[in-house]
């Protein structure tokens, strides 16, 4: 309590937080928006093309190639603004995925403004065997939203339009290329909230965050997308429009279609509408910064905080020194970061209620048992909007910091807690016994972050720069270490072309072979992207 | 607010809550059971056979018939106390719902003790062509659960070990055959709490939940099962043990299988492990009682109730005049009711949360609200468990004081909010214009009543005696008012057999397309509880 006070007086932190304060805010999406309007097209003509940087990958030769027929059709479709045809320059920025890794050599992007423009796209492309990759937001960060080879792009950039919203029930339905953060501001008026949010929300669209089946910073609020989900209208591979925009909490006639393509990644069909639950957005938010001992006392803080603070628990982050040496290096003055002292290990919690007083008191009570208890060294309370977007700043910072110390191997996992940051320490020795890790070694940082209350940990490990002999310390063993402590290869990134052939590592034969069955029947020519995790 | 206070004064209910109270516990639970253990041997004997009741139902002669060969198989997995063969007595339980309206003819149940045994049972089964009904706690109301001609039963009730409990993330994993009130129980020892509640909680098996994707009291407060269920282990037709059995909040690794069994009412595999997140046991539960003079306020009671009590909403519960009428004339004594005077419309309403004190000031606060804004007449709130259990067991004792006024037809569904009551008027209509309605006519009480938060109303009609005249009045009219205002034919109790034809009215023929060739590539055979709502 001692601690928490005394902090609290030096930074000085006040206890009054206004009350339009976004719920986890956070400025890395600004950031990627930026990155993104500032492609530099010439920079992006030296990115190698994914079909020769990986020469595993062969173009499917049961595919057609583009002809001046197939393009005669889509014009016949389309208006010429919904088309780019071999312009080189405008057609980089879909070629090419947000982390600059993948690029394609597809020919023509085609942005539909109906849903059945799409569906008379699909079924021509289907009738043809050419291949199609749907595209939203490119935000995504496996390679899955962007061409191997010549694939059609279908982008649902022109789909953007709310179709409604129901204030009674909560309930929201709109076109899938609406952008995450667009249909938060326009719940915001309302009063209610989109039960995600993510880093690039700025740019993300709601249809790629069903596709992908995103996760982010409201999950363990809200949980995930496949409770989320009311329903959804897709354009299976054969044209057909499969209409299940429903707005019922509650319809239990037949199989649930739609959870199939939750996570599907496009593999399936595109999606093209959106029915979500919405929640009331909450009146009263705080963040809070904690500094521990150990990754036991993080757990431990974890356990309390789901006791005490239960019902407005929005957010349980966690990361480590390695991070904040990190941030302190290349992002923040040592002097500006809100904790003097150095702890082994960081929490942010967040509350997010309906009644401030309520909230402060649940808050500050849980933070000074941590202290009291010596579950927690030291406990910070944001005071104001701008204290609050400064804790959530450093968590949001941590990628970038991580870049920052040089090229990053990244690694999204979710696994059992009491493994997750053992996992972390494991990586560290295997680099520590090959005699690279250190200051002036090939790899200088080894960082673990993420979000506690989910399991799910974002590992990142700096290097000096990319090298075969760092990779073949990290691959397979990994994903082996991952499957050993009953974990997923992926958490909340999915598989797309950069983890594909990793699935067996998370999914056992008679879950793919089923998998593949689905694929089969819904998709017998396998056009839809292709080369992904459930191509052969 | 004067209202509150003078009832609160009058009744007299108290402050006071104890801190153990159950969460939505009902009396329904005890009762169900009663019933079920007082069953009557000689009574079920005469109940009529399926096959003759429902002639068009012809039995698939696909299907092989029983041998010697095959019990003497049966015999070799199993030990003689897991089987039941050709002892009517012993097998009427498991062929007669709990209805007493379906009864089949099976000749054997087998009992599995492990997934293994369930296994080489069915794979036997599919290569035999025998027909299978998996059975859980045979709670269910559309027939789904039993077999309609001579179908093999296999029951989940011997699959009932709890396999793993974590008290850090709250996931807990175990077979099948475990009851709900027996896992709720358990979980309220460590402080957790399952996350569905139902009135047959008492006999009713996880498994069976999850084939049927149950929904319940909680669902408001915490969400679907699709949302909940972390993993399942199932067997498909085929003998295939389909591992999916983790206990991870987010895994991004292909399509989520599991989700295509939530609901899937046993016509693709048997479930045979769940593993389900459960959230903080909540330490303050508070109910409320209060009367209404209109849908429209019932609404806008609703709407107040998320924007208020937001986070502790756990239950929103509504019923109008007649529900109320039925219950003085057969349950409780007028003078016992916690209202005295009548209101068209009641609402219950329960919070839960960590705080008893701010939950208490929250509810009362939004109570005080809702008599000032004129939106309600009168509140009451309960002031211990026996005001609370008071309370609820009005809300519980509606299907069975219906029953009480004589034979009832019962539907459950879904649809938009603002409809919800509107269906309910509008069959009241339906039998006043032909002229069936009144206290002395065939029709004698149109009842409606329902979880408002989940937009699912339960509509009872208690009429004299079951009649094809009355019967043609309904359907297919209801299930047509239904799909015209977008509603669900079924909310939460599924298809089974009862509404097997019906499922056109709520799922589009793409949809049912759909369905019927995923349920082809899982059980080519059609073995898995045929003559149910996927079946030919």
């Amino acid at each position: 309590m001692k601690n928490l006070l005394i902090l609290t007086e030096r930074i000085p932190f006040r206890r009054i937080l206004t009350k339009n304060v976004k719920v986890g805010t956070n400025f890395k999406t600004q950031r990627c928006l930026a990155s993104l309007v500032q492609k530099d097209a010439r920079k992006n003509a030296e990115i190698d093309f994914t079909a020769e940087k990986y020469t595993h990958l062969q173009r499917n030769p049961n595919f057609s190639e583009l002809t001046q027929e197939d393009i005669s059709f889509f014009q016949k479709i389309l208006p010429s603004n919904c088309l780019i045809i071999d312009k080189q320059d405008d057609l980089l920025p879909y070629n090419i995925d947000w982390m600059r890794k993948y690029r394609g050599k597809s020919r023509l992007v085609a942005k539909p403004q109906t849903t059945e423009q799409v569906s008379r796209l699909i079924e021509y492309c289907n009738g043809r065997k050419l291949a199609v990759v749907p595209q939203g937001g490119n935000t995504g960060l496996v390679g899955g939203g962007v061409p191997v080879f010549d694939e059609i792009i279908i982008s649902t950039n022109n789909l953007n339009k709310i179709r409604s919203f129901d204030p009674l029930s909560g309930s929201l339905v709109c076109d899938s290329g609406c952008i995450l953060e667009n249909l938060d501001n326009y719940l915001a008026e309302q009063g209610y909230v989109m039960p995600l949010d993510l880093g690039a929300k700025g740019s993300c669209q709601i249809g790629g965050n069903v596709a992908t089946n995103a996760g982010g910073l409201r999950f363990l609020r809200y949980g995930s997308l496949h409770g989320n989900v009311l329903g959804l209208e897709a354009v299976l591979p054969d044209g057909t429009i499969l209409d299940n925009l429903a707005t019922l909490r509650k319809d239990n006639t037949g199989y649930d279609l739609k959870q199939l393509f939750i996570g599907s990644e496009g593999t399936l069909g595109i999606v093209t509408g959106v029915s979500i639950q919405t929640p009331r957005r909450p009146k009263a938010v705080n963040v809070a910064l904690v500094g521990l001992s150990s990754f036991e006392n993080v757990q431990d803080a974890f356990i309390k905080a789901k006791e005490e603070l239960s019902e407005i628990l929005s957010a349980f982050e966690f990361w480590d020194a390695s991070a904040v040496k990190l941030i302190k290096d290349h992002l923040v003055q040592g002097s500006r970061f809100p904790l003097e002292d150095n702890y082994p290990f960081y929490v942010l919690v967040e509350s997010s209620g309906s009644n401030k007083v309520h909230d402060d008191e649940k808050l500050l009570c849980f933070l000074e048992n941590l202290l009291e208890k010596d579950i927690a060294k030291n406990a910070i309370v944001a005071q104001d909007e701008t204290q609050f977007r400064t804790i959530w700043s450093i968590r949001e910072g941590i990628p970038e910091a991580c870049s920052k110390a040089g090229s990053v191997y990244k690694y999204d996992v979710s696994m059992p807690l009491e493994f997750l940051y053992k996992m972390v320490e494991d990586v560290r020795c295997r680099f520590t016994d090959a005699g690279l890790y250190g200051e002036d070694l090939a790899v200088n940082s080894i960082t673990g972050y993420g979000h506690v209350g989910d399991g799910n940990l974002h590992l990142n490990i700096s290097a000096k720069s990319y090298a075969p002999e760092i990779t073949a310390l990290i691959e397979p063993w990994i994903y082996e270490w991952i499957e050993k402590h009953k974990g997923s290869i992926s958490a909340e990134h999915g598989l797309g072309l950069m983890k594909a052939k990793y699935l067996g590592f998370s999914k056992s034969k008679s879950m793919i072979d089923m998998m593949k069955k689905i694929k089969q029947i819904v998709d017998p020519n396998g056009i839809m992207n292709p080369y992904k995790f459930i191509s052969d």
